[in-house]
């Protein structure tokens, strides 16, 4: 079986750290993912610059990541502007924000939740509307889904009514986030069962995040609901300023290495993968990057999923 | 649901780490542990002094903490003579190690894995002649379940083979190990189902190591196999010496946290479990503790399983 590993980090992870990796850089860590095996990468946030100037380069990472044979290129765009352009950069895939939650959605997009499901209803017409058969993807991960750290509690309910919308507005794939590392594997297939029950087909992704040292046991109860495709960062890069070990993001390395263990064939070479560490931290300096495969190294009775699973 | 989690820093933890923890600090941190809600804590190993001068305390240490209402208290006893003195101090359980690797029992215990068996058959009909009604426990997690550093592949025949031979030896509960954290969730579903299939009610708990940041994960899988028992310790406290959030032990605090979530009753509070790392902080300055849910906090929405669960 196979598994997509969608890498975050060059969005998520950057835009989260205060430095701004050079986009000479930005491009030798892409394609050292790339070589590893990953697919899918998301690479840069259509944002105003003034915002996030970790992301002023975004388009022309994106014009280069393009280049990269047989990878899918992702961008997050928080509005119709920002999805024009990531597409007339060659995005194959746009993603976009919504939230769950009222007070997150407020506080991250300065908008109700109908606002940005509204937006996104726009911006899947626009993308209709292009000439195909190549048109590009629309993405949501449905943000807070299992919980806010602002308001708290998220009703399951509404979660789903905010995939049903997203579902009927056109979106191609809808997954759900936990952005504050608030779930549980027992939340996690529950939350995913509903999804697949109201958008099927287009049941998207897991985002996770390790915040309280959850991530991979939400990831083995995701994969139990039929997910099979997880967002993840190299290193964890992305964390949150906690203590060492606390990150955020979930550490690609040490997902590829669950999934593969279990005989899910994710394409990637997990020494390549780790090897591209040191081209992120060339880009990074000082930053620090998480993970517990890297350390340990790999069992000596590995084997990847496609040399023949045991499992 | 209730789920019983076992903890082994006293033992495992404190026989990992170079220092040795004052008598008086082991008691106080095991009271704390107590306190907090733990109704089972391996606090010792019976092997000689020269080996282990971390343990020299051992009777002392299970003297006094059988005196703490309503803790089940295990010790560590590698043979006959240990078993002795454990059952002498008043141990309600002794765990015995047996391997199913040659090589690791060999490196480990000195002896074949015939003659492991063999010497935990004898305490357990040493066990069965002592007057009843309140006879000690004889318990074995079986070490490198999973593979094993030295010999790598571990047959899973083999496994439930041993597994088998101490069932029919007399073993209250028979655990499996994943001692050089090499396990993944597949196959640990896969051994622990077979293990319920050839032992019954004998099947013991599940040590997990995070060795591989796999831990909780392979917690998941264990759960789905109906293993009601898990060991862990405090500040992930055993530790391998790997970069920091690489740990041996998984961490009591998340794992409970992991649990309580779920609604699965461990009668744990963890804001006192964590306030005992301060205890164990005292008793052994510097030494480096592990866990995310000490630095995140618990979520808004968290409810301890027993307060009600919503999974």
């Amino acid at each position: 079986m196979k598994i997509l590993v969608s890498e975050v980090g060059p969005r998520d992870g950057l835009q989260a750290v205060k430095r701004v990796m050079p986009t000479a850089a930005k491009h030798r860590w892409i394609r050292a993912l790339a070589e590893a095996g990953l697919a899918e990468i998301e690479v840069a946030s259509f944002v105003p610059a003034k915002l996030l100037p970790q992301m002023a380069d975004a388009a022309e990472v994106v014009r280069e990541a393009v280049a990269i044979p047989r990878l899918t290129v992702l961008a997050l765009a928080p509005n119709l502007r920002g999805a024009q352009d990531a597409m007339a950069a060659g995005a194959h895939k746009v993603t976009m924000p919504v939230s769950a939650s009222e007070a997150h959605s407020q506080s991250n997009l300065r908008k109700p939740v109908d606002a940005a499901i509204e937006e996104v209803r726009r911006v899947v017409e626009w993308r209709d509307a292009l000439p195909g058969p190549a048109r590009p993807g629309v993405e949501v991960g449905i943000s807070t889904a299992f919980g806010c750290t602002l308001q708290g509690e998220v009703p399951e309910d509404f979660v789903i009514a905010v995939a049903a919308r997203l579902a009927a507005a056109g979106v191609d794939s809808i997954g759900l986030s936990d952005t504050t590392g608030y779930a549980n594997p027992a939340q996690v297939r529950r939350l995913f069962r509903r999804l697949k029950a109201e958008v099927g087909e287009r049941m998207g992704g897991a985002h996770l995040h390790n915040t309280r040292g959850q991530g991979l046991a939400n990831v083995v109860a995701a994969l139990e609901e039929g997910v099979t495709t997880f967002d993840a960062s190299q290193g964890g890069l992305g964390g949150c300023p906690y203590a060492p070990g606390a990150s955020g993001n979930i550490v690609t390395e040490d997902l590829v290495f669950l999934l593969e263990s279990m005989g899910l064939d994710t394409g990637i070479d997990i020494a390549r993968l780790v090897a591209a560490r040191a081209v992120l931290a060339e880009g990074l300096p000082g930053e620090p990057l998480y993970g517990h495969v890297p350390d340990a190294g790999l069992p000596k009775t590995f084997r990847r999923a496609a040399e023949g699973a045991r499992a």
